[in-house]
């Protein structure tokens, strides 16, 4: 992307967030929002009105590119920029009136994630990481540079994961021999757990059944940060990925992760 | 408790919290924090700064009452009033970056929990619950009257555990025959599980392994917005409780819960 259009991204990014935060906001909460039907047509309803919000700037602003959400499914599949769209990550805080829900935005080159936004709109955190006009990716939390800590050992890491329940029967066992390994484990994090390795707070994440829009956005983020973010055997993440996610604070780290479970993670391929 | 002591306790919290929030927030994300030791001391330095600060407004403004603290333990056991306190409940959460981690306060009267606070420092939520001159108790958030939801029913109820890996075997068993009859289970809480429940959000709520300043405070926060909150068999929370906690928002939910791990739950008594 040129130093251009660079600038441009930025601009949207910030038209985005300013169209979903209240969005978002106006939901938490609400006698409606946490009603808890079957079919969740009220979390439904928060989704679809941030989604909507989000794909009317991108139609007025750049009507060429490609949109996925996860409400709308993806429309101008075939454009060379194609933005990717979760209005309400971490569905299960939002319900329970826990802040710890994000927003999350990707922008895809050719299929390669060169932004990522992760925006918490009750705490008013915002990570955005970019790739730039050199090609070198930086992130930036709250407008500062922000860098991922510096554990090298799975032994003083302190692992991640949403919840013990996202992992099938063999994924649990590739959880478990990871966290066996660990300093600490905690549940319950969804997208902010990426936020918070991203500025040196946690260090490892496991994750299974993760959608390219639960994904995709993570991806300049933790890079920009110093970390690395791949799929369980180490490959790269793409629209194309199985949704199983490892990420690391180091590359030593994420080396060691990998190491660890790598016997177990071929035998867990979805 | 008279109605001129009550109006005292207020006051005395005002001057916990003023006491501890700052202390709170200058340790939160600062690397001397988060640095996971082997001993936890980053930890236990920001623990007992913040019930240095507490204990200090107590020995001050009630010298005659009696505190029990994390860090600290027992002095003054055999007054008729004792201070409960909790610094930092959240550990991981503390040392992770997560802003979920609070501070509790209780006030136990002959041994009886009448004032609760769940205190959420970098939130600024706050819940308080007090029995009031005449016995009757009630919760406020942030200063305005607060109320459990109306779930009824286990198939429609949100269960909050802090983490699977709280219990025993035996204790995993009890969680896992009471989450399959719910309708959701989220991990990762806390003491703000229990605010959330006492402000309508959740619904149920099972733990092991607390202690009495763990679940002290919440008692006072979950009666009086309507909730129901005992031990696994039932019984009031008392400092000699065996650390098993079961709230729920309704005492038809609450009873529901009571029946449906009934067998396991004597089981698993500790």
């Amino acid at each position: 992307m040129s130093g251009a259009g660079y600038a441009r991204v930025v601009e949207i990014v910030e038209q985005l967030l300013a169209a979903s935060r209240p969005v978002a906001r106006q939901h938490f909460r609400t006698p409606l929002a946490v009603t808890r039907k079957a079919d969740c047509s009220p979390v439904t309803e928060a989704d679809r009105a941030i989604e909507q919000a989000m794909k009317a700037v991108l139609q007025a602003e750049v009507p060429g590119h490609g949109i996925l959400g996860e409400e709308f499914g993806l429309s101008g599949a075939e454009a060379r920029y194609i933005w990717v769209l979760d209005p309400i990550d971490g569905t299960k805080s939002f319900i329970s009136g826990v802040p710890l829900f994000g927003t999350l935005i990707a922008l895809l080159e050719d299929g390669v994630p060169v932004l990522g936004v992760i925006d918490m709109p009750m705490l008013g955190e915002t990570w955005i990481g970019q790739r730039d006009g050199a090609g070198r990716v930086s992130t930036r939390f709250n407008g500062a540079s922000c860098h991922a800590g510096r554990c090298t050992e799975l032994s003083e890491a302190i692992l991640f994961a949403t919840s013990p329940d996202q992992f099938t029967a063999q994924e649990t066992r590739v959880f478990e021999t990871l966290s066996a390994a660990c300093a600490a484990r905690r549940f319950g994090g969804d997208c902010y757990s990426y936020g918070l390795l991203a500025s040196g707070h946690i260090d490892l994440i496991l994750e299974a059944e993760l959608q390219p829009y639960d994904y995709l956005a993570l991806v300049p983020v933790v890079e920009g940060a110093g970390g690395v973010i791949t799929d369980w055997q180490g490959r790269a993440l793409t629209l194309q990925s199985s949704g199983q996610v490892l990420a690391a604070a180091t590359p030593a780290l994420h080396a060691a992760a990998l190491a660890r479970l790598a016997g177990k993670a071929r035998a867990a391929l979805p």
